[in-house]
């Protein structure tokens, strides 16, 4: 499983936090926008992407790794949407008759992109590694949350497995595996993502504020928020102060060890 | 800064966790014992290796990487150890004239062992890179903590980066970042140590009980604490219970994001 996508540069080292969370109640996404390609070349790209067809279905879209290559596949994904306008027979991910093929569309596109830039980027010694989150909900299907590997592959998140990360995942792992569950509500898990999330903007510099958060409530076919929280933030500043008092009041009320 | 030094083979993912915390009370020291060379062959190794003259020196070595490469090393220091008691006048990390000069000889020791070794093992693809955590105080000096690398230079911590971590370090990392400073008491470092070691074990499966844990006490010159923590331990295990507990709680009690 490739959980570190690099940079758009030879240099990088992982950059980009994404977490993607699937709840009985629905789905919470969150993600940072610092690109780099190398500490010298820092930007902002939203990484997440959204379309909306109220009532019909909602997806979103969570990139990491090669920013020309997941730019690329978003960039055909809209090209096919504004195509079918025009010929409704084109299959997008907006038309398509099920989730799971909308994380097939988005694999093929993927495969596209490696296809065209591989060679190139190899002869440079670039990275061309990228990964891309799919969720969302079709009338008539169900929530559900995909991740798409570098070769187009997929997997699926389940009730065992019930979130995915891309990008700089390991500093925001621990809580998240301590306290989601399919049962989680949204509000909770909006505020374990922003706790992950927080913990990683702490320990990595590669990982930056602002940040854009989509929530999704299963059924409903809008979105039920979507949020970009500035780096000057209030509420998510209130909880990282918050989440910080309390973990070192829980930690120091601990009995020491014997 | 290489914090991602690999099994012994060149199969090898990130393996290992240890962590040396310096403070003003004294020093914490936390070793794993998991080694793997593909996840079809894994075994157990301490990481940790202590050498004391009471009233005099007590020095601490953890080890990260190439198991060929950090074993060697240690050989050699053991080796040179044994020859100064017949002839005095060889210098050893026993008897140099200073903490930074025991780092200096482990360095120069590992420059010797990647010497001697790198070529060949650059040929068969395997990775070499080691880490070496020094730790320890002589009579007459201050309790120094030390991170050699693979090429033997080194970096000394101080009271702004008061810990090192090498292996599996960014799991582990967001408590210590939140908890530890150098006037944090042993006791506390103790439990922080074990704590980040606990959300590792849970999140990567190559990192293993049982556990090697010493303590170090300014200027007692004898250690404090040896301890193995077996996986069956029960302080270790309530720890870990009483750690999930608090953090949940914690976390249930947080406000809800507006």
């Amino acid at each position: 499983m490739c959980l570190y996508p690099r940079a758009s540069s030879n240099r990088g080292t992982p950059v980009t936090y994404c977490v993607a969370i699937k709840l009985n109640a629905g789905l919470v996404l969150l993600s940072d926008t610092r690109t780099n390609a190398g500490l010298d070349n820092i930007s902002r790209y939203s990484k997440m992407h959204c379309w909306e067809a109220p009532g019909e279905r909602v997806i979103t879209l969570l990139t990491a790794g090669n920013l020309s290559i997941t730019q690329g596949v978003v960039t055909r994904l809209e090209k096919q949407i504004e195509k079918s306008h025009a010929d409704p027979g084109i299959e997008t991910i907006m038309n398509a008759d099920s989730m799971f093929r909308v994380a097939q569309i988005v694999g093929e596109n993927m495969r596209m992109m490696q296809e065209r830039h591989r060679e190139g980027m190899e002869a440079q010694g670039t990275r061309f590694d990228a990964t891309i989150i799919v969720a969302g909900q079709r009338k008539g299907g169900n929530v559900r949350l995909f991740l798409v590997y570098t070769a187009g592959n997929f997997i699926e998140a389940t009730d065992d497995t019930p979130f995915f990360q891309i990008g700089e995942h390991k500093y925001g792992k621990p809580i998240l595996d301590r306290v989601i569950t399919s049962q989680t509500s949204l509000e909770k898990a909006s505020l374990a993502a922003c706790v992950s999330m927080d913990s990683t903007l702490r320990s990595n510099l590669s990982v930056g504020m602002p940040l854009d958060m989509a929530v999704i409530e299963t059924d409903a076919l809008v979105f039920a928020k979507r949020r970009r929280i500035e780096a000057d933030d209030s509420d998510f500043n209130a909880l990282s102060a918050a989440w910080s008092k309390a973990l070192n009041s829980a930690f120091y009320d601990l009995p020491d060890l014997q």
